[in-house]
């Protein structure tokens, strides 16, 4: 009994600060049509996917309204930021992932991913692992990365759920799904909660710099091919490791290219199998459908040997994970 | 100020089960003296250094005499089958990991490592991930894989230690140290509770099948060179992985090659960088010294910035980590 299904990451290629949302959502359409002509049942999109990736831009929170223009508010489906997408979607009987961010009607800003299925928003995640500062740089020449201050943490947890007839198999079609966004793809405590409620696939979406002083203490005159090279080779090293660890299918899709002509992230959005291997990967830095046909049930294989969590895990032994957040060294000697 | 050391790995190729404990205990002595030539201030060697990988064969417990024969019981330095190395490391100043089948004083039977400093054990640990089954299989074509039966699970936990002295800066030449085994590299835990200790360095000694059915599913006849390589893959990337999401240095021992002329276990000994690249790997399946210098210190750019655990953990959204082994999954639609 297969699962099968295919899979698609639409890699988003340079957004800039004063790209309309019209020319962003057209871009997103046209990949979801192309996605639809490839058989695609399931295409994650980047992580804030209608607009730049705004986090690098100091003062913005100098002006709530200003603020507010990077984010959505209420129900996406009534937004006309997003429904033609999610019309078009249903229409053709595409779920999607997308990632935005969110304002809530109480006041509180999140860095926030949707599932929707048919429209209908199935799962919910709301990043967790804000890297970066909550204030700017004083030094001019470093980019800022102000998503500990722009958002709070998110408070759903990792939550995974069930996804109805996502693959052919007509009374097994439904799927364990699971979100997170870009750091979190570093944070060996994310998958494994997802993997411990049986996760099967995992979505994501990142913007992730080539160089970014901020966060990986390169001053802006770095090598950047160097610079670009590690943080590929780092970002497929989480993705193939999680998802082998945690015997899980993984989607990972990239903003990628140079935004406002300056800011480049990397792309290399893939698609992974849970034995660890990359089962297609972006070759452009630019808008690119990346799309693998796929069996569910091989994501079963791992989780009956190797990765049986219940046989191998020895709970008593990892008490520190949860009980100190950060580092206790052992004494200095003498 | 920089704190750089000479690191080694000592691979050793194929260890049979009738291989008399002199000739591989030569064996050791020579990569030491090989190591020596090289610089290198700490060699890890592989799981069970000193026999073959014996949880293969089943029955072995059908004889305690039998069963012990495996097993170091007692000080290692008034062990005839250990002091020699252990005295010509000393006279060497170098520092050694060695991984040995050990019985305890009162019956029990373990997976150990202990790391040794001038023949002073500084650090001791037991293997807590015990991979593959309690019973043989009916079936004579599959492989045995028994240290579910023949070992007890760790009981001392993951914990880091000091090492004086080991790299070359005088006045903070000491660096924090944790050691694993084998299957432990597989799980996150294993290296977060290291990580959580401001571990710099973990030594790893391991015995990886090129195919294995009891743990990859395999049968015997299945393409070994496909298996072989996907072993070797998901192997990299555990050690690279792992080691770059807790800022660390590591060393992966192999015993390698074919034991008994038709177990296959894979080389790939490596020493892995912080960022997660490899610095040196093994080219053989055979005995072979694998050397990288590096500077302890390169260690502490990712613990203050992308892994810094105190600024980025969100300990409680992690719960069920240390709350259940096994998996729940989410409620079955209706």
């Amino acid at each position: 009994m297969a699962r099968k299904v295919t899979l698609g990451a639409a890699q988003v290629g340079a957004v800039h600060r004063d790209t309309p949302r019209a020319e962003v959502l057209a871009r997103l359409i046209r990949l979801l049509e192309q996605a639809n002509d490839k058989g695609v049942k399931l295409l994650v999109y980047p992580e804030t996917t209608l607009t730049t990736f705004f986090p690098r831009y100091a003062g913005l929170d100098e002006d709530k309204a200003e603020l507010d223009k990077w984010f959505e508010h209420g129900d996406l489906g009534s937004n006309d930021n997003v429904k033609p997408l999610l019309d078009r979607a249903s229409q053709l009987g595409i779920d999607i992932v997308l990632g935005y961010g969110e304002k809530t009607d109480d006041g509180h800003y999140y860095n926030t991913c949707s599932y929707l299925h048919r429209g209908v928003e199935v799962g919910k995640y709301r990043k967790v692992h804000l890297p970066g500062n909550k204030e700017p740089y004083a030094d001019p020449n470093m980019i800022d990365q102000l998503e500990k201050r722009y958002f709070e943490p998110g408070d759903y947890g990792f939550k995974a759920f069930r996804v109805p007839d996502l693959a052919s198999s007509p009374d097994h079609g439904e799927a364990v799904v699971g979100m997170m966004i870009c750091n979190d793809r570093r944070w060996a405590e994310a998958w494994r909660c997802l993997g411990l409620q049986g996760v099967e696939l995992v979505c994501l979406g990142y913007n992730t710099s080539t160089w970014a002083p901020g966060l990986f203490g390169h001053p802006m005159d770095a090598d950047r091919a160097k610079i670009q090279a590690q943080s590929e080779m780092q970002h497929l090293l989480v993705m193939q490791c999680h998802s082998y660890t945690n015997a899980t299918f993984s989607i990972a899709a990239a903003r990628a290219g140079y935004d406002d002509g300056e800011f480049g992230l990397i792309g290399c959005s893939c698609i992974v199998h849970p034995e660890g291997y990359i089962l297609a990967q972006s070759s452009t830095m630019d808008d690119e459908l990346v799309v693998a046909e796929i069996d569910l049930d091989e994501a079963q294989v791992g989780k009956r040997k190797v990765f049986n969590f219940g046989l191998h895990r020895q709970i008593h032994q990892y008490k520190i994970i949860t009980e100190q957040s950060g580092v206790t060294a052992p004494p200095r000697l003498a």
